[in-house]
């Protein structure tokens, strides 16, 4: 299983936002959209072997959507109708348990800390351009519950980079050109396919 | 330099195409959008040493656009903006000489054809699945002139492969694992930066 985490610091938790204007409208829910994207969608179908989880911190109270490759359903390439996914599970009332929205998404009330301690058993990587160079020794192993961290066009805070450094990330960096969070993601894919860590 | 060609094989070369429903109205615009943003965009700029030519088929006649990194404006990395840019492109005058749109984007009539004329100085590299693995010793030493061909969801004809491999490209893999145009480009992008190839 991969697990990708996108945490955006200023997408919005409610749904009152415009399609015909995701980035101006929903505090760039459209760089979650194209993460999603980039996690599931390939030339013929959807990764099975995928879970995405899209922290939501630009309301009163975050939110936390999960997308499940294993039942998702109505997922298409284009960043519109993925937004429009967001938005029909943005609009169920949100509780500390997950509700569904449509098949294979959910979402509940609560941010990084509350997921974090549902991770705890995965092995977790946090994404940082002066991190460990991936292609190193130390990441010819991957293997078994991969989840990988990564932040939107802001960065991580302080107080972030605490709560998941002390969750036990290792921090890794895809080398020093800087790429956006579904670049990344397109990326780590691929090695992850081409099993090029244990060539 | 960096040059990615997608040929689009039902992408319109009209600008009547609806900005709400990019897939359902323009033949697939969408691919290429997101082919556009993929091969440009960085977190923090624009990729200057890239150039993209985008080969639509999906008109009565053939229309090519360029899109130059050196002098690229107004590009975001969300899809809906780009394909704002391109039906600007498709409602300039065509002819076969090239006539400006925005800043860094070009349009004329022709097809592919005429586009591998122009690229007969550049080291082509034909993307397919059953092509030879990008990681083998043949790609170790890509330096130089490279120019990337990459189909969209149809795949190419056999007379388009044909001229492809007259003008001698060399057919090449990313893997198994069948991928959208623009996460190839992502990670041919990736994999020039780091210049894995040469490791």
């Amino acid at each position: 299983m991969r697990t990708f985490v996108i945490v955006g610091h200023k997408a919005t938790t409610s749904p009152n936002f415009s399609l015909e204007d995701i980035p101006g409208t929903s505090g760039r829910l459209d760089i979650l959209c194209r993460s999603v994207t980039a996690a599931f969608v390939l030339s013929h179908g959807i990764r099975k072997d995928v879970c995405v989880y899209l922290v939501l911190l630009g309301g009163e109270a975050a939110k936390t959507i999960q997308l499940k490759g294993e039942t998702l359903r109505h997922l298409n390439p284009d960043e519109r109708t993925t937004a429009a996914l967001l938005k029909k599970a943005l609009a169920v009332p949100a509780t500390p348990q997950w509700a569904m929205s449509t098949s294979g998404i959910f979402v509940r009330l609560g941010g990084l800390p509350e997921l974090l301690a549902d991770l705890k058993d995965a092995r977790l990587i946090y994404l940082r351009e002066d991190g460990a160079n991936i292609g190193g020794q130390a990441f010819r192993e991957l293997d078994g519950e991969l989840a990988f961290i990564l932040g939107d066009h802001t960065g991580m805070t302080t107080e972030e980079e605490g709560l998941i450094e002390g969750a036990g990330a290792q921090v890794v960096s895809l080398g020093t050109t800087s790429l956006h969070a579904d670049h990344c993601i397109v990326v780590l894919n691929w090695l992850l396919d081409a099993n090029i860590f244990k060539a």
